[in-house]
């Protein structure tokens, strides 16, 4: 069970855009594996993809389809990456939008189409197409649950988040979802986020506004080291609640804000869910010379295999922690100058474990599900981020059994 | 146990390199835990050293002394890192340095001292002073496979490795010892290693022989990606055979090479002894535009926990090695001109599986516990080599458990 999770919250519907699932019986019978996402006419779309060169078949497709037009479809399917899949996986991504599109109405270009699952198996397109009535006849603005269980893959809980702000005199809604528990590492944005707002935004502020969030939150979050070849993060903005957002305005700094909260409430689900977590880490580098420096390090201690297995077992081992932030690589640090804090507790000074800690005061702090180390560099004034989990016999476990 | 493992070969004596051991009792008792071996006056010694910025005590006292003056002593314990000790940790290692240096009549200067273990706590100096007249006593040249198990930590079997080679009419003998299990990461060195020779080589062409040496072995292992606080490499040369060695000679490059085999081996045993290793994999990157490119990839597959999972699973899940080689930040790849082995059996051609790649063939390389993983980059002349072992319950257990 992902650590601290509480439910679902409630996920407010948002004007313009329908969601419908369906069960394609692609890994599981009677599993929700197909999710048919419809934007409004006239709705703007903004997206950020995978860095990983070996990127899948449909994130290929998808950013071409995405730079000729704006989207009137999403489809996505569960149990299946298409990635890996050569010629014949870029014909099936296609194959697939083409299928809808002319269930629709629409052009093949205006479908995006994101697969999440194993890499290297041949795309079930007959089934996914064969899915495709169920989930349309089921259109709908209040199927944001479902569509939160039908992206799950090795994830244990459906994650999604909502937020209402108001602009002027109309209340804007912004809704979203995510999935992720494994191959994860923030290298743009990772595994499959969808984002809508009843807000009008202009595709190019839009943009702006996610790569902004994404930068906060998903980029910024860690549990295995390994980015997915299939990561993608979409926003919508429908404009059906009449609200218009202009860069640069107060209002669109409440939206981006509000948009930020929301993907890291989402970045920081998938942590809570990272394969075989049992413990929430927030790692805050703080004091350094820059932000490039502060984020070095803070992922070099939640990377460091290490570090994870001994938040796994509730050890507060700071030596590990002393020595991911010496093997970071950043030049000329002070070592008799950084202080390292687990919680409210200081563990390192001076280059040393701090003469006031004792195991007992580490001891309580680790008996904690999420648990925050800060690194003071003392060099400087910027901070970074990063969250990530520990490393358990489960993630072995997960991974070892699971093809993915 | 360690993959491979057919017991200790014999380990030549080499003249003029004398060893004894000792139980100081540091973290078990009984356990021989104290080494101290000596150099034949007019010996030249060479070291590496990590460049984790959070070095050891004993790490900064011996580049000190190094730099300073030629050694005739190694102090080696474990059960203690010395590490993360601050000031007083400086002190201790200066006074383990004063007291050996004291029963044997040499300066302290010319001792160098070692410690591997747990980082943080105080180094026990006394225990370890109280061995010393057990480790000199026994001082001798048949000590090596004494040493192997005397500097063991979390290794599961001692590593050692002897060459002779012909050099004029003289035999010339190098032998060397290393431990290592986890927090094995190359950066420099990696771990503990201590190689002596009876050929006669200057100081500046021995470190330079090192140098390359480690290169193309220590710092082409890693186990869990964590580069140590305390690793260190030392090479003697006793000169006692008579055979002189002078740089760009053909008996030079003859002891460059042997040096570099004994090296791999020790590096090798390492990895096979990797905390919780099933398996030994080695991953050739080939064809690439330059080193640093095929290292690269290299390094992403050897560090990546979704491959390392899978190879302790026996799964031929070729996805995994795929997208870590797409996500090594290698710019421009040709994707569809990259092949990747596991084994003979050609696994991806073309972006995608290999047409004539069946399950079957993955999984009969698979079941073997030693791998060759191989990724044809075409689009250069150079290659790297790269080892490390797989993922497995064991490792999350040793690290969870053990406080190191």
């Amino acid at each position: 069970m992902a650590v601290g999770f509480e439910g679902l919250q409630q996920l407010s519907p948002v004007r313009g855009f329908r969601i419908g699932v369906a069960s394609a019986g692609i890994k599981k019978p009677g599993r929700r594996d197909v999710v048919v996402m419809e934007l409004a006419p006239g709705a703007t779309c903004a997206g950020v993809f995978t860095r990983n060169a070996f990127c899948a078949a449909p994130v290929t497709v998808a950013k071409q389809h995405l730079a000729a037009v704006t989207p009137r479809y999403f489809l996505v399917n569960t149990g299946n990456a298409n990635a890996g899949t050569g010629k014949q996986g870029l014909v099936d991504a296609q194959q697939s939008c083409a299928e809808l599109a002319q269930r629709t109405g629409c052009d093949a270009a205006e479908v995006l189409s994101f697969s999440t699952g194993v890499i290297g198996e041949p795309l079930p397109l007959a089934k996914i197409t064969q899915a495709l009535p169920q989930a349309l006849a089921g259109l709908g603005e209040n199927n944001w649950e479902d569509a939160a269980h039908g992206i799950m893959t090795t994830d244990t809980v459906p994650k999604g988040c909502s937020r209402r702000i108001a602009i002027g005199n109309s209340e804007v809604t912004i809704t979203g979802i995510a999935k992720g528990s494994g191959m994860i590492r923030p290298d743009m944005a990772t595994m499959l986020a969808y984002i809508a707002t009843d807000a009008q935004v202009g595709q190019q502020a839009l943009q702006q506004a996610l790569d902004s969030a994404v930068r906060q939150s998903f980029n910024r979050i860690t549990v295995d080291g390994d980015t997915s070849t299939n990561d993608a993060c979409m926003l919508v903005a429908t404009g059906a609640s009449g609200a218009s957002l202009a860069v640069g305005s107060e209002d669109f700094q409440l939206f981006c804000h509000a948009l930020t909260e929301i993907c890291e409430t989402l970045a920081q689900a998938i942590v809570r869910d990272g394969e075989g977590a049992t413990k929430l880490i927030t790692i805050d580098v703080i004091n350094g010379k820059n932000v490039g420096e502060c984020e070095q390090v803070a992922f070099t201690i939640a990377h460091s295999p290490l570090v994870k297995t001994a938040f796994f077992a509730s050890d507060p081992n700071w030596g590990r922690i002393l020595a991911a932030v010496g093997r970071a690589g950043v030049p000329a640090l002070d070592l008799d100058a950084i202080t390292i804090h687990l919680g409210d507790v200081c563990i390192v000074r001076e280059g040393g474990r701090a003469a006031d800690y004792t195991e007992e005061r580490g001891a309580a702090v680790m008996a904690d599900a999420e648990i925050a180390i800060r690194v003071d560099l003392a060099r400087g004034n910027e901070t970074a981020r990063v969250w990530t989990c520990d490393f358990s016999y489960d993630y072995v476990r997960i991974n070892a059994e699971y093809r993915s």
